[in-house]
């Protein structure tokens, strides 16, 4: 990974990291699991594709109006929905290790949040850390509606915020992460066709890779037929990072992963890998990321930060945990 | 109750049952876990606040300037925010009730979700209805935004509603509901201080009553100090409400509360009636009940509308369920 990914991750970690509740006063326990779930780590990988679309969309010729748009509160904007997609990424992880679901004891290398504290926290932890991604964005959207009302039309800026808003719920919900996670849940031990993966993959894994793709857009003021797509990117980044999971939980270790391997296998799930092998997975990863950085050269001018976006595409494939 | 009561909260049940996602297509079990935990009925206090609140400061002299206005716009918001509402509310039902956290098997007569269910089912039930309720205002929200290119400002409704999203995600976060969640599961079997209980009953039960009543006066275009009082009003009806719970979970039987009694001793739990005695905790009721009518008389002008919100506000007082 150059220098400048290594940089941007960093810088984005911080910005997320910044947004989540002090553990100060009532409820103390629960911001501590809160925050012991975000502090785990993990690639951020959702909101700096967040942020990388939203720079590169910015440099692609769509800086927003100055006379319309207040540039500060857009990099606030980004900041928020950054925090807020990594804390619902987050509530799905606390919510899928619990004993219920799939009984994990480790993520990222530490005990996982049912472990750490105790189941009960770790459920009402989740639901927060769902509902703080609201928080975080309504008042923030709020805050910016309220400014209104001052001599500087930011009607354009507001409306964005309420589009990219309504993305990031739809994303998450039932026909979203949601309603992936819940068929993968329903079929576990079960046969399962090509078909119900394909739908548990495109839901619970690619509809939080689009949604940054796509929100990144809407903040830098686009519309479109660029956000579709962006979708498509996203989808593609998505199935290529799902295949690549299951190829690390056939081929890595529980030292290398931070996490237990072989777990698919154990709950009998038909992964891509499964049915097709390990070389056509492989190669189904590269196909992927392939079609994505394609769209990526071919919809956005090249600049910086479309480097480093096919940059992190690349090392989706590549990456050993 | 009077039948003027009774047909709006028939109202308020099909308006919010309306709102709720069809069992089509995947992910059809949780579709179905969302419906039947919607379905076991309740009395829809919430939303009902929510809809007298809408409707009293309406008549309240602040009618909607039908230049800025849609008068239907702010119908269908005050339908999204009402089964919103109803949502969270349900959400917090079904977690709260699984083994981990209170280990109910009964709630308003009918089996618990995860009994009904299973315990996966129940925690992503649980997740998918609190997303499902910002899905819902965020839908709606996003339509009344891109309406704004058409020939009417609808500016000031989108502030209303951008408010009223605020307030809801807010009353339901760590510092409102769950925050009182997290506490009461923490401190559960240990002895509680007065100050931990109010601050329990606070944000555990008070929280998701002041919002409904701040939020219908949002949509009806209030601002300022009326807001406040009708929190105050909030806090009052919700403190009198949890008072008169803890009363009937030693009064009353499980076939007329429609789920299993003497729970809080059980729990050793602090109630109001464990630390004061029943006499007491009656009078509180009462007390609380009078002063939030005393401020609904003096701040609300009187109309039809405000009666019934008085008449809810007593009925909270003298049910047995």
């Amino acid at each position: 990974m150059t220098k400048d990914l290594e940089n941007i991750i960093k810088l984005v970690d911080k910005k997320v990291m910044a947004q989540l509740p002090r553990e100060e006063g009532y409820p103390s326990k629960l911001v501590e699991a809160m925050n012991y779930a975000m502090q785990a780590g993990g690639k951020r990988i959702r909101p700096t594709l967040l942020y990388l679309s939203y720079k590169m969309m910015l440099e692609g010729g769509n800086e927003p109006n100055a006379d319309t748009v207040d540039a500060k509160d857009v990099v606030e904007a980004c900041d928020a929905f950054m925090a807020a997609i990594e804390m619902i990424h987050t509530h799905s992880l606390i919510h899928d290790d619990l004993p219920a679901l799939d009984n994990d004891s480790l993520r990222r290398g530490k005990p996982t949040v049912h472990v750490a504290f105790n189941e009960s926290t770790a459920i009402l932890a989740g639901d927060a850390l769902l509902n703080y991604a609201y928080e975080t964005i309504n008042q923030y959207i709020c805050s910016v509606g309220e400014k209104k009302s001052e001599d500087r039309d930011n009607s354009d800026l507001l409306l964005s915020l309420i589009k990219a808003s309504n993305e990031l719920s739809q994303a998450t919900g039932i026909h979203g992460m949601l309603g992936g996670q819940a068929l993968d849940v329903e079929l576990s031990g079960e046969p399962t066709t090509t078909e119900d993966r394909d739908y548990i993959y495109d839901h619970k894994t690619c509809a939080l890779i689009k949604a940054p793709l796509k929100i990144g857009a809407y903040l830098a003021g686009c519309e479109g037929d660029i956000i579709d797509a962006l979708g498509r990117v996203g989808y593609l980044v998505g199935m290529a990072f799902q295949v690549q999971d299951d190829i690390l939980d056939v081929t890595s270790s529980a030292e290398k992963l931070g996490k237990e391997v072989n777990q698919d296998a154990r709950n009998e799930k038909n992964t891509f890998v499964a049915e097709y092998g390990l070389e056509r997975a492989k190669e189904y990863v590269r196909e992927c990321s392939e079609e994505a950085i394609d769209i990526v050269r071919s919809k956005v001018p090249e600049s910086k930060f479309r480097a480093l976006m096919i940059e992190l595409i690349e090392f989706l494939i590549v990456r050993d945990n």
